[in-house]
């Protein structure tokens, strides 16, 4: 029972030094990206805070080029490839926010980039990963493994395989917006008290939660994932990996993964408070609430944890509250539906 | 000629003191509004750069409270009434977003508005008015005269008349936008070159070019209008006011005044640059744009600024660029149209 008291310190009493990733590799992360990744800011709206009865802190990584935060690891990973690799080029496996990432980056790094990608992904991100100028393949995600696509596309060209979550230098990539937050919070004086992020496989949450243990170790980090794909709620509860029992049949497209990447899981067990699911209704009126009162365009997997918020699944009220918004990339008529519920 | 030929003049060259509103009132109205209305970050995506070749600071008040620059203007003057009127309410014609401005201004200070709307103006901005507990009075925009309306209104309650944009208290507050940008564009460590935002009335752009004026003399600061409601290109190159034709037919809702504000007009005529005008199929293309690409809600009488600059209506490559977005309060049906153009 180790691992499950250990995951229910509050975040920062947890040592974040010894993981695979270390606040330095997040800081040399955010020089890598300088100038090339979007600093996100922190958005205020009273509307948010008076709802929720919390002062919120918004991290609008769908502001983010590529439209959602994965562009920060991409890049960050692409840039870790020796010289000589790379004229052979990338391959990725993606729903599309880490497709277009890497795609984004390869094209500007002059590097050819293959992505497999789900055939039933939105429309919107195939067109905009094969817009950056990727090669797309794609595969049914009941019957074939993209993983065994994937190897094989790498076998045959030597190109470097790009993991969407479970790889240093992508999760260091990632935290660099939990860095950025973290001084941004300070900047306006303020004390962050909770921070909420999704997790599909955790590479963003975890790199984010690295970076606020380091920079503001008072802070507690929560995980958001969507009610059906909930590996990480029952893999932080048990302390072992536990795997999804569907592989599609959510709304959260960019969430839903098989289970936990180790290297998410191994530091998120020791740095998550609480983790919490949503439903893909609450998901949905968040995408709603978003698009009304806050003007942003924000995908469902990209809402759930402002959806975690609105739907109070915390007790956050009197509490300053950082919120990350992931992903913008939605279909008009996704987004039809969320307005239309 | 004369009038024409300070028009022509660089912004910045013309004398900004004189005017019926000072910078001391714009700093004024930054103090009242300082803590109620969201201070807009500036946002750059590296999209707009490339797309445009120019350096982009976007000032996005589709952000702000009330879901457009608007709230600013109406909390400023709202706080300028005497504590003893302040009982008898507030009158506000308006197509929608003033009318949320002042709604929601009146609101936070407790006083009753009635808001006289046109009966086709788009529904959520009137579902948004009634929402911030105002009273709308609806009427025809070809038959009707709502300033004959609102005086019966005033006449019968003795509530104040604000006007949206010929008041010095609405562009007082109107020009914290520009305050604000001098100085985050200043934060950042650069110089704008050019700065464009949209007009209707005037109060917006008028307050915008003062406050450039005072606090960046060498920015060139531009009109921008749909160019079925031409009022103030026009207007500025004969150096008098001029009316436009039609009443209505554009999707730009938010611009579809009669002619200039006589106070915008006093101001732009010395202090305003170039006067663009786009076309409702620009406008809805930035819209579009601004959704799918910099994933921000943005409605088409707040995107012409935006549009102007992506149909290269004036010659900003290498410059660095100031576009303010003014409005997000968009019907999700209109959102379709222009992401279906």
């Amino acid at each position: 029972m180790t691992d499950t008291q250990s995951h229910a310190m509050p975040a920062g009493a947890a040592d974040p030094s010894g993981f695979a990733v270390s606040i330095e590799d997040i800081e040399a992360a955010a020089a890598r990206i300088d100038g090339y990744a979007v600093k996100t800011p922190v958005l205020r709206h009273p509307l948010l805070d008076e709802r929720t009865g919390a002062r919120v802190l918004l991290k609008p990584e769908n502001l983010q080029r590529s439209g959602s935060f994965k562009f920060r690891g991409a890049f960050n990973r692409l840039n870790m490839i020796p010289p000589e690799d790379r004229p052979r080029g990338v391959v990725a496996c993606s729903s599309g926010n880490h497709a277009q990432g890497v795609a984004a980056s390869a094209k500007l790094l002059g590097m050819p980039a293959t992505i497999v990608m789900p055939e039933d992904a939105p429309q919107i991100k195939l067109a905009r990963t094969r817009g950056y100028g990727a090669r797309v393949v794609t595969y049914d995600r009941e019957t074939e493994s993209r993983d065994v696509i994937a190897r094989a596309l790498c076998d045959e060209s030597g190109a470097t395989f790009v993991h969407p979550y479970n790889d240093p230098g992508v999760i260091a990539g990632q935290g660099t917006v939990g860095l950025e937050l973290a001084a941004q919070a300070a900047a306006l004086g303020v004390r962050l008290d909770d921070v909420l992020a999704c997790t599909g496989g955790g590479g963003l949450a975890s790199g984010v939660a690295l970076a606020l243990a380091h920079k503001t170790p008072g802070t507690c980090f929560h995980t958001a994932e969507p009610a059906l794909f909930d590996d990480y709620k029952r893999s932080l509860e048990s302390g072992t990996i536990r795997t999804n029992a569907v592989k599609s049949g959510s709304v959260c497209d960019a969430l839903l993964t098989e289970a936990p990447g180790e290297l998410g899981f191994s530091i998120l067990r020791k740095l998550a408070g609480a983790a919490v699911t949503v439903t893909d209704d609450e998901a949905l009126a968040a995408v709603a609430f978003a698009f009304t009162e806050l003007k942003l365009v924000v995908e469902p997997g990209g809402a759930v944890a402002l959806a975690a918020l609105l739907s109070g699944k915390l007790p956050l009220e009197d509490k300053t509250v950082g919120i990350v918004l992931t992903g913008g990339n939605i279909d008009p008529q996704m987004l039809m539906t969320a307005l239309n519920r």
